[in-house]
């Protein structure tokens, strides 16, 4: 998929995880705080969003592997190109295999919290090994590419093995709202960046290509991977603020209380 | 040991011990959840589970000690060749010396489980150190080979620090079913790469060898290592399923309190 | 700002940040430790003195990139020079960026001490960020340059990445007198190396430059920076002593019960 | 001091207080597990162990610090040759500033544990930076050298970085008998490693040189080093059974209890 929407579709996926977990780890986090503030925040009930979210990590998934491997210019589940000894459409083979790590984690997800058979932590822990095997695959990936395109892939593996680290933590510091809302700010610095390597590397409608050589173009997309991540905390704070202030504000409505309190 | 069977024959015992393991932790784990599920899991009897482990690997360990310098071509305990003034069959005591510290492993195992002598914490730690000075050796080991045969050992690599990592977080979360399931699945990738290294580098049969320098087959082999640790969870949960369901429907023949709760 | 001046400047905030931490966490252990010991060490106070030093880190994040941007040779927020079709100011705006992160970090920590609407531990983790990103930025800066300036960066980012370590582990050890010092004795380090990066790179008063390409230079700096940080220890020591002397002297005229103890 | 004394020398110190951590620490684990198995490990006897164990690093810091300084081709306090324009003895300097550290840390021992101003975890970190700071100048110590005097001193820096971790997670779980003798296994492994390091470098005696080249030479010392290693947990082990053998012995001449529970 070494074009524009091959890095747009996959950076909406991860933009899209990333905007509802920076609304459901706050929800949750206030929620807990004031027990009486929100009905619908109970245990059992952010047990079965973590259901469903496996359940859509699943399909997205298995969606993500079917395209990779059944699109025009795809594999089609052939392998190895006998007749011309080579392996046939590595590329989306290696993506289809991300995506299918990817898929195991939503089914853990699924029998962790549909079930109570598996330990809860099991969830943390494939959701971690899958985002290591993402970036695992991308290092070995990007071998032997221009500078600048070495250069920006690499920039997305700190998101990527800062992700897998921040969710390996989460293993032991299950719940911790500082570790949840770090992995949810490097999910949407992941999915921003994905669409910036698709403008940089292939400029839709014709623009201008980079050039791939230039030191400052390097140094700038540095300093803009800074700037994603700045934005990526703006989207957490304003999420953050407004569901704090909808969940206070209609408490307010129903009891004095929590008004006084707050 | 540079040919088939000296990449087969430790995979196959690594293969052993994953696979037994991925026997034995979910057995652990389910009886600790339902205490009165099972009257053999009992703390004392995991305990003896450990000692016996502990003789099996020390065993081996000595078992592959001496065939390292018994076998037609090895050293013989010979280590310096004063004649030629050259070091004797290094790469046989290299294997040895992995070998030993296993062994030690294992002593320390029988130690710690079979007298109250030892701090029951140090066998997490000597495996560890273990599974460490094996990748340690193996570092140095493939230090100038080619591109290929480079590459399939560098991922080996990966599973033998991350497995060294994950069994020195054991020894401060002991008993954490995640880090233990981790490991159990680190040492089957071991296992079933090493075979999968002995295919590639020595393919039996005099079947094709492959190109050390296509970089497609580095790619290839990159992803065939997920798809073998996918496997491994594969296998990791077909016998976590059978543990448990055999464990509860075996409960449930006997009271029936626990099918109710289940 | 590859000046003195664009050392010796960012060095002393740096160093002042140092001196004063090296007050206040002595302080607030002693008082922790003699909750009688001092009316002033409440638990209120030092929220309020964390609450102040979130507006002073975010003011002076803010001075600073107004600073970068407005000063005569400062990109004026233009980034790119369309005429000439190259960035315009790259360094200014990637220094504009490191103080983005200290800003937020300061907004935080208003927000978090100020308010009981967000968690406390995310000060650290911006704080955490903030270095961390400081670090980043710093090691795609200093690529390709002389040998002598390579390395006197180099050492820098020892100072500046271990800063970011330390302070990551205190959201999760939070109020370890032990990491705070740490911490301390790391930003005073790289305040003074800052200063001394200043007097090797830039020498004021027209005195003699350093041969770039001496090996022995090299030697002798690494060994300089240990000295800067045994010296930031000397501070740490001095203050300390004088913080709990002070403390316990004063309460020893009012009281006579902690002198005995003492 | 590049000759065989300058590594002979703090080899000894190394060996020295590995040796007594073998059996301190095997005595206060024995101890704590059985309260009453011995009168003289109390607490307080301990503490006074280490207060004692600062002031014998402190002054051999200083010894060796003084020595550096002023042996008859030392620096003699003169940092820069003036007349030639270069730096002076800067090996010595170097080493001079490792001690430093290491006083620096028997300091820290001395104040934390003589008296209660100091948070006792902070023996540990300071210990910790010591054995880092001097990793950290040996990293740049050895840049540019032969292959094999690299790489022995390289296999060197995962001992002593091996020991700067173990030391720093020691801050955190203070008193895990793993983590301790872990640490005293890796003091062992440096001191006896940096004894073989003379013998390869400079083999006393007028004996051959060791060819600097030879790939083999240096697959041979990596296995060497395992086998230090070895041969530290087998100090360990000796001197923890007589230490634990001891105890239980003349325990059992005074009480039966202990004896039955044996």
């Amino acid at each position: 998929m070494g074009n524009f929407k091959g890095h747009a579709l996959p950076g909406s996926f991860f933009l899209l995880f990333g905007l509802w977990w920076s609304v459901k780890y706050p929800l949750k986090y206030v929620c807990r705080k004031n027990k009486n503030a929100c009905y619908l925040g109970s245990r059992a009930g952010f047990q079965r969003l973590e259901f469903i979210e496996g359940i859509i990590k699943a399909v997205f998934a298995l969606i993500g592997m079917i395209a990779e491997q059944f699109v025009p210019d795809g594999p089609h589940l052939k392998l190895y190109n006998y007749e011309e000894k080579h392996w046939d459409h590595l590329m989306n083979w290696q993506h289809a295999t991300m995506y299918l790590f990817y898929g195991i984690s939503g089914l853990v997800d699924v029998v962790a919290h549909g079930t109570n058979a598996l330990p809860v932590a099991l969830d943390r822990m494939m959701l971690s090994l899958a985002v290591f095997i993402e970036g695992f695959l991308f290092y070995y990936h990007i071998h032997g590419r221009d500078m600048l395109d070495f250069h920006v892939h690499q920039l997305l593996l700190v998101a990527i093995f800062g992700a897998a680290l921040c969710i390996l933590l989460e293993v032991f510091f299950r719940g911790s709202i500082v570790l949840e809302m770090l992995r949810t700010s490097l999910c949407i610095l992941q999915g921003s960046w994905l669409w910036q390597i698709g403008f940089v590397l292939y400029p839709p409608n014709g623009r201008l290509e980079w050039n791939q050589m230039d030191h400052n173009n390097m140094m700038f997309l540095t300093m803009c991977y800074c700037w994603h991540y700045a934005f990526a905390f703006l989207i957490l704070a304003v999420n953050y603020t407004i569901v704090s202030c909808t969940l206070l504000l209609k408490n307010c409505l129903l009891s004095h209380s929590v008004c006084m309190k707050f």
